[in-house]
């Protein structure tokens, strides 16, 4: 088993992902300006979806550049993740096109907290593989409390969707923005290692 | 030839065909949860051939790299594999629209079988580059009774589309089942011989 | 950090913004050439977001293959490039399909200013990391007349949008030939350096 | 320059080329057998096309791993390669869906002519790079008869799209052939030089 090509087609995955979600941003019908409006809301969602992919290569990547084991039962665990975040542009789609309606909303959080659980699940095998809790990969991810909140605040989106659209929508950017601020963990902890 | 370049192209191509598939997955009409009622065929049959790419995938890779060998002569054998496995979007958003309609299973059917002969004549063909019968690639392979037993199964499944389709789709999922477990025969083989 | 994985997903985002982009130009209705004509202006801003988009890659790849030294606070300045050139092919779609109208040729314009933008701050942060202003990044870089002088232009060309349309192509069109003339700079700058 | 992300950039366009093109075979409308007949003259347009983007990523595969000089000039040259290429599925497209009518032939015709020339374009810098008309590289293109003969007949293939328009077709698929039969000049010259 070669972290290579296990690298290289998630992000082939990953890369496609990002891209065709763009698809559904159609050109617009109408030459002006007031042709854009329309496509608002599947634009805000778009920039929404684009940065939950990017934090996911992100931390795919960072995640796997701790493993120094990794073997065959790696591949299933991480089709699964993929299988998850390939749902995310049709979902998308899907809530910027109906305005952020609350099911649409739902739908997206339950997608979101699918691509949780299943990075979480990737992450357990791999640190299984790497010598368990006591070993640098364990020590390098850490309390993870990130990962262990993000699907929390999820179910607390899904929850509100039907009661207060306006929070989901807020608990997804939120989740988000708390990504966002960079993670210096893992590389800190690299560091400190020989590679 | 160098097999980083073979290895890097079928895995662009396999991640892309993974990931337009979610393209039949179109964003629905309406924005209620009943409005996704009419995908769940679609999304079934999606779940089903995401898991056969990511078969292929799995096997591929394995496959590749237990092979020390590799030429010119593998080229066309492995565009072959790609170019029916290319198919398999089309087939499975054909048959996910029509509700498993006996004809686009009996199509499906063939498009498995004609993937499973096309992994089957690039297998010997890696084979015979690498020493034949009895040299590693094919201890590894094995008796290969997954292989071998597939393609009946295919045939089965697209003779039995007509008279029971049920029985058609239970064994695809059947077959995908069966490549699900994990297949350590070549990996534990790989690992008895120095790197 | 592995600056191979950042420069393998930012090629396949960047090969798949390009192919994409030739997914606008939709198959003719009609079976003579005529049935070509209404094409032609979707086929040029095709051919001229190509050039763009192949500019970018070439400017990347040397960007990235002249920096040393790199680190997770590098992604998300390549992730905000990325999302900006995504952008390209609606945008793209937009001004072919409307035969270059004014608001159109606006926004691909504020398209290729944001890229613009996105690509001066990821250049900022690699040489930053790189041993700031002295270090052979920066002089590798050089005064970067190019990169200063594009923005400026992409400034008037949205200005003249609606004033004089042509002038506003006219002037994304000379942007790309400016960048078109091969440039050296970093490549003699490298040679000087051992490897 | 390196090698590698060229390599791998092509590729990434090479195999989303290769693989949106079975976007243009459209979920056929209805689910019997009949259903498909319409889309027979895509598929057989689909396949031609499938091979003669796996002839080119295979040459293009041999000619980049027999150079050993590399720079900067050579990105534009494989990019004008990549755009003709990108125009083939639309083109292919276009063709099957009008039943290979004379003007949908000879178009595809002439990007199959770019394609070649653009590839020519491409080898003559590789071979002035790598030493020109006697060094290894030059050589192993040998006097590369099918190279200067396929334009010739895509010429001839143009030409007769108005008056035998069958005679067109037949003159694509023959070059297909003439290229589909292994071309080992190259691997066998290449063999003979130390690696």
């Amino acid at each position: 088993m070669h972290k290579t090509r296990l690298e290289a087609f998630s992000d082939g995955v990953l890369a496609i992902i990002l891209t065709i979600m763009v698809l559904e941003l159609k050109v617009p019908h109408g030459d002006s300006f007031a042709a854009l409006r329309p496509l608002l809301p599947v634009f805000l969602s778009y920039v929404l979806s684009f940065v939950y992919v990017g934090i996911y290569w992100n931390n795919h990547h960072h995640l796997l550049s701790s493993a120094r084991q990794i073997n065959g039962s790696v591949l299933w665990p991480n089709l699964h993740l993929l299988f998850w975040l390939s749902l995310i542009p049709v979902s998308t789609g899907w809530m910027g096109e109906n305005h952020f309606a609350p099911a649409t909303l739902a739908v997206y959080g339950v997608i979101l907290l699918g691509s949780a659980v299943a990075y979480f699940l990737l992450q357990n095998r791999l640190i299984a593989l790497n010598g368990g809790d006591d070993a640098p990969l364990a020590r390098a991810v850490g309390r993870d409390w990130k990962g262990k909140l993000s699907p929390v605040f999820y179910l607390l989106g899904i929850a509100s969707s039907f009661v207060l659209p306006w929070l989901a929508g807020a608990i997804y950017v939120a989740v988000a923005l708390l990504w966002l601020v960079p993670d210096r963990r893992i590389e800190r902890s690299l560091r400190a290692q020989p590679e």
